[in-house]
């Protein structure tokens, strides 16, 4: 019997998420273990052994630890091949799949991640949003789709003709920015 | 004969030199093309065709197109696999390699940016450097490198026994940060 995959993070965090969504696109069971960030625990033992810079997610199997969403989800995609999604490519498409995996790394996380931040928790936890952080996150993320918009134009899926691992990774503030959106 | 593989950025820029180290270390030869930013070269066609963002490096080889610099150096490893340095693993261990890829991506790179920005560039291109940005961005830095430093007291490098691509992510950054450290 293998080794189950335990999953440390919380369910409020769009990195855990992403790797949640990653392991049910390759339909694998796991345990989830709760990280109470609302009491310090990701800062503390036994979390900050998992990953040193103290963020959920953080994932066990067997003996590997593993930490940084995308590392995770990479490494479940790249161990089940035959399992559930194809989210990967191979050779030269492979590339393209790691052009749109750094683009959603280097251009939409931080422009969203920061406006789900101000319109989204900061409310959730009784903060005050910044409209100028709002504005500002909003141009930025504009530009960003903007490329999107052209390039789903050429190809259904960001990477080519099938979803990958690529378009996987937005899902998590994808799903935050629609949901804030339609209160407005 | 192989269609030369082609580069597209700027000596200056710490993305570009990410990929010239990398064909350095697999030695393979390939055809520099200097795109000069200060005329906003990038900006244009036939460059915005490379990238949409409009930033340095894009490669081409033969028919395929990629940009963002870590996408690219991946390519460049994986395609060839028995030239030059080893700078990949398999398997499990290839986990820990994109583990550490993604701390120099998501941690490193933000910070030491900034602080290349602050602390070398702006003082090249004759503008002010702002001390409270020097401040913020090396105590952030110095965060990051608490952290490598208990990694490399376990690992002779970030995420093994070997040099990999997670260690040579690093390299142009940290130039600029020994370069403008010495001066001190
Ligand atoms: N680049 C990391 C980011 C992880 C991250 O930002 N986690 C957040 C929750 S979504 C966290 O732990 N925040 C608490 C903190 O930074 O102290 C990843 O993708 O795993
Ligand atoms: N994430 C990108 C970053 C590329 C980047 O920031 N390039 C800079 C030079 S190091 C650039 O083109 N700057 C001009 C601009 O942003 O307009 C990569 O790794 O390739």
């Amino acid at each position: 019997m293998m080794a189950t995959i335990k999953v440390h993070g919380s369910p409020f965090s769009t990195a855990t998420q992403r790797v949640l969504v990653s392991l049910y696109e390759k339909e694998l069971e796991f345990e989830f273990v709760n990280v109470n960030m609302g009491a310090g625990e990701h800062k503390k033992e036994p979390f900050i052994s998992l990953n040193p810079f103290g963020q959920v997610p953080a994932l066990e199997d067997g003996d590997l630890k593993l930490f940084e969403s995308r590392a995770i989800t990479q490494y479940i995609t790249h161990e089940n091949p035959d399992k559930g999604t194809q989210l990967l490519c191979t050779g030269k498409q492979m590339a393209i799949v790691s052009v749109w995996m750094e683009v959603e790394a280097q251009k939409f996380e931080p422009a969203a991640s920061k406006l789900n931040w101000e319109v989204f928790y900061k409310p959730f936890f009784g903060l005050t949003t910044d409209p100028a952080a709002v504005e500002e996150n909003e141009a930025k993320l504009a530009n960003v789709l903007d490329v999107y918009e052209s390039r789903l134009a050429q190809s259904k899926y960001l990477a080519g003709d099938s979803f990958t691992l690529a378009d996987l990774h937005h899902l998590p503030n994808l799903h935050l920015l629609l949901v804030t959106q339609s209160k407005n």
